[in-house]
């Protein structure tokens, strides 16, 4: 039997406002590894304010989750698939958006439930910031006889094809210690016991989204040359995890309109199935 | 003439109430190099609370300035000399405390004037937290005839004898733009280009408090064994800058119950005239 709450898909939760300022934008810059020399995005005097990350998305999002259970969602087994982000404008340096999110589906896939959510933010009057769709496996909830879902389309580079661009970070050890102070307090990602009980991890891993943050810096600078406002969409798969300390490689491959997008760590592929959309 | 208000010599400034929350405490103690193995100052769920570093009273403290001039005080010409911290109880985890300040003396050396302040915090319900001194150098401001004040005693290390304490952290390179976000927002640390107008630096510098932090830290460490409550007294003075990047290398000298204490990096000496009183 699942806790899910199936008669959630489809209906909108109701819209939250957040509010943000430059000191919060620029804790979060920092989390995603932001240096001092990329001053519009660490320095609240930049002219016209300082600039956001287009993965911020995914911490305003966070605000639109609906109710997905009947039961407090059980963390060690809801596991985060798949993000993709699309920015229609770039944020506004600090303000306020409103959040609201739906369950577009979920799906059976006997062992587990995968549920789709969407968000969206937009300006106060009305303006539309961005859209977040998140993918999570909810292992031991599947089993009530519905849709397995779509198969996803595989999206791999191309074969020993060179990147159009690629790009290097070395994380900071402290990493996630920065980068929860956004708001995803999870004790998998600083709590060495926690992290050992887990049974999956030797030790605390970093947050799959500061990852994905580190993507995103990685397409702003390697594809739209600094300029947040030519970025539109990113969408990637978690495949593997990542520990603070260790370098992010982003590459991208020109693809029909799109980019092909993989990062890896110099164990393995971290992000994968993923593409980019920039002007 | 000096733009000085010699009449608040001697007064206390009004009371003002300061809220922090853990989530402050953490980013402070990250901006001081706190790594994410000292859990008990970065992890939030810290049986008792997440630990304060003892010079959190920097930060704090900054809200008991007595208004010093008549005019706004130029920033490029009022420079941080020396700074004292004692602890009469560890910080709370979070919570408020009360800080009141008063300006001490202000000593007139004729180039420059010398302003004493000392700060307090309190819990409240009365409970003495710590003092914190200040002493500033305000460049153009002397001349009024006043008293030159007292000769600083010279404090330097015994001469030729290894220290019974050394510790060295590497700073971060974006230590400044993590350390500013708990408020000292001064362009002198993240702007290179007043930086250089400064005629002083060739680039942005780390704040002198964080190299104090440094140093607590490394005394918390080095004398305390981890424990903040051991902690009671710690003074220096600011002898020559730090860049983002450099090594605080803390060395203390037992001396009649307390310690000498020095910190260098890998160019000069950076805090001296230095000691620290420790249970």
């Amino acid at each position: 039997m699942t806790s899910l709450n199936l008669d959630i898909i489809g209906k909108e939760t109701e819209e939250r406002t957040i509010k943000y300022t430059w000191k919060d934008v620029i804790l979060y810059n920092l989390g995603i590894g932001a240096q001092p020399d990329e001053l519009k995005f660490v320095y609240e005097r930049n002219p016209g304010g300082v600039q956001v990350f287009p993965s911020y998305a995914c911490i305003l999002a966070g605000a639109g989750f609906p109710r997905f259970s009947s039961k407090p969602v059980d963390g060690a087994r809801f596991i985060h698939g798949e993000q993709m982000i699309k920015l229609v404008k770039p944020f506004p340096s600090e303000g306020e958006l409103k959040v609201k999110g739906v369950c577009e589906n979920m799906f059976d896939k006997g062992k587990a439930a995968v549920i789709h959510t969407r968000m969206s933010g937009r300006t106060p009057d009305g303006e539309h910031i961005f859209d977040a769709k998140y993918v999570h496996f909810y292992i031991g909830e599947g089993g009530w006889g519905g849709d397995r879902g779509p198969k996803a389309e595989p999206l791999d580079p191309p074969e020993g094809k060179e990147p159009d661009f690629s790009l290097s970070y070395k994380t900071n050890i402290n990493q996630a210690a920065i980068y929860r102070l956004s708001g995803d307090y999870n004790p998998l990602h600083l709590d060495p016991v926690f992290a050992k009980r887990s049974g999956r991890f030797d030790r605390p891993i970093l947050h799959g989204l500061c990852t994905y943050g580190y993507a995103t810096r990685s397409i702003v600078y390697g594809l739209c040359d600094g300029d947040v406002s030519r970025f539109k969409e990113f969408k990637a798969r978690f495949t593997s995890e990542v520990y603070p300390g260790e370098t992010l490689t982003t590459e991208g491959w020109k693809d029909n309109g799109r980019y092909i997008i993989q990062v890896k760590t110099e164990r393995s592929t971290v992000l994968g199935n993923a593409y980019a959309v920039v002007e």
